[in-house]
């Protein structure tokens, strides 16, 4: 396929128009995966989490930079939240990435919730698999928020970085144990705030209560992104735990956990929609929720009814 | 079953029982929710949506005692981001709510993700009817954050709730059209604090780009629910939006629905619950990630191979 050549190639208007086609399910675009996916393997993934106002934006933004200097390519995906409506990513990517975006082998793209096969996570890697596949080195990806969707991205990134930031009003929330146990980095930023010293200490009280620290100890970097402070010494964490992974085979054995999920979720996916094709032309579909809604019949009761009538036909 | 019995006729102890059973999906969950389904129906569900530091929690505990003041009798679930390890809801019921906790007939729960069959909007689905079934007149549905998850769970509640707040570092965040959209009323909390009226405009201006505000145009309340300002109006507010729903005969358009949904989402899920316990016995599944791994095959044609595989059998 032409386009997937010259996205290969660099060109970052095929890649942007490949990661509209792959986005969209456009025709063709399974096979454009395809083709893609032998050149995969490269780019070292990184996944930023944290909440609205903790300056994840500019965090991203300033360690894209500092990787720049040093004379890495670099692919940015900034997840939005998804409308059920317009499928999200709204915002465009400019409105969100400052002073990196005018910068050569800089690729920036916003990723709503795709629609068909797949949820978020999906395209999301598949968007990574397509800035892998054209070279670049690292792949820096931000998600907004912490839920299922977050936790799904950190599984398939290689570094998940977690940032926190003092004063956000419920730092229990903010610091509750599922975020801990996701990263693999932990961020204060905005750190010149009151309060930052006590974060610092309640993640490494809540780091110490983690059973999973004995392998990797997270660190806790302090950071205040719009003054690029500490932005150094996160990458050095970066690549130390990079080197973690490496040394002792952890990379690989999380890159094919990766793989199995991955399978398992389009096989699921691909049934699925197969299911709900059927379903929705099947007349008994519309009685059912007409008796389950007059309380004649219970949800439950009705998928057992359904199997049934697709393990006829 | 005795403990639904029990549950029906509103001991806390059974409603509490009974919910533990379904979220861990014990023996016997299922025939539990089939019993429970036939006395659902009667509540009225109100969800609260909005980034953490809005002070949901204490607009929620506000709402609810007011509720509470004029006889309805109260649930409330509190949705906690879930742990990919721990399945989440760490905080406990105790931490977020407070006034409320100790007045009669009211009932409140965290969640978390349940692990098994449906993700957090069937647990949520679930808890839901059985509180309807216990006899509450108004159920509230509280989300942290905004994605896939609230997303879900708004679609599950008859009249949604967005909660916003001033100055929470970036308003387009917090207000993007995706947000818009799930909303049925908007909350302006903490509303004393500067910017408060920047909060509002913003929002008015966005609900005028909206053209689902034709049908019903979404009301923008201003809040200081720690000093129960404006919780009389919001009040009234969803008993409006109640009316308009059921005047138009939208509530009942609005559960069927729902109620498609839910049986095609579990209908999906116990297909993927069967395909999952076959594949991960097979031994291509571990051939096939070997070969991925090392791009010899790619994703996508192995889920060609393994449905294949599957058909055979």
């Amino acid at each position: 396929m032409e386009l997937v050549k010259e996205a290969l190639n660099g060109s970052e208007r095929a890649i942007a128009q490949l990661i509209t086609m792959v986005e969209n399910e456009l025709p063709g675009w399974m096979e454009a995966m395809k083709q893609v996916y032998p050149h995969t393997g490269n780019a070292y993934l990184i996944g930023f989490t944290g909440p609205t106002g903790s300056g994840k934006s500019t965090l991203v933004d300033r360690v894209a930079l500092a990787l720049h200097n040093q004379n890495y390519s670099i692919g940015i995906i900034a997840i939005d939240p998804s409308s059920p409506f317009t499928g999200g990513a709204l915002l465009g990517d400019r409105v969100r990435m400052r002073e990196v975006t005018d910068k050569e082998g800089v690729f920036i793209r916003s990723l709503g919730t795709r629609g068909g096969l797949g949820g978020i996570s999906q395209a999301t890697s598949d968007v990574i698999k397509i800035l892998d596949a054209s070279g670049k080195d690292c792949i820096l990806i931000e998600t907004i928020g912490i839920g299922q969707d977050e936790v799904e991205v950190v599984q398939i990134v290689d570094t998940s970085i977690v940032v926190s930031v003092p004063g956000l009003g419920d730092d229990i929330q903010t610091l509750k144990a599922g975020i801990m146990e996701i990263g693999d980095i932990f961020v204060v930023n905005k750190s010149d705030r009151e309060g930052a010293d006590h974060v610092v200490t309640m993640i490494s009280a809540m780091l110490d209560l983690n059973p999973l620290t004995t392998v990797w100890r997270q660190p806790i970097v302090k950071t205040i992104a719009t003054e690029n402070q500490g932005i150094d010494e996160l990458i050095e964490q970066i690549m130390l735990h990079r080197k973690h992974l490496t040394e002792n085979d952890l990379l690989n054995a999380k890159r094919k956990e990766r793989i199995g999920r991955e399978i398992t979720k389009l096989l699921e996916q691909k049934i699925s929609q197969y299911v709900h094709d059927r379903i929705k032309g099947m007349h008994p579909f519309e009685d059912l929720i007409e008796q389950i809604n007059n309380r004649e019949n219970d949800p439950y009761s009705s998928v057992d009814i359904l199997l049934n009538l697709l393990e006829e036909k």
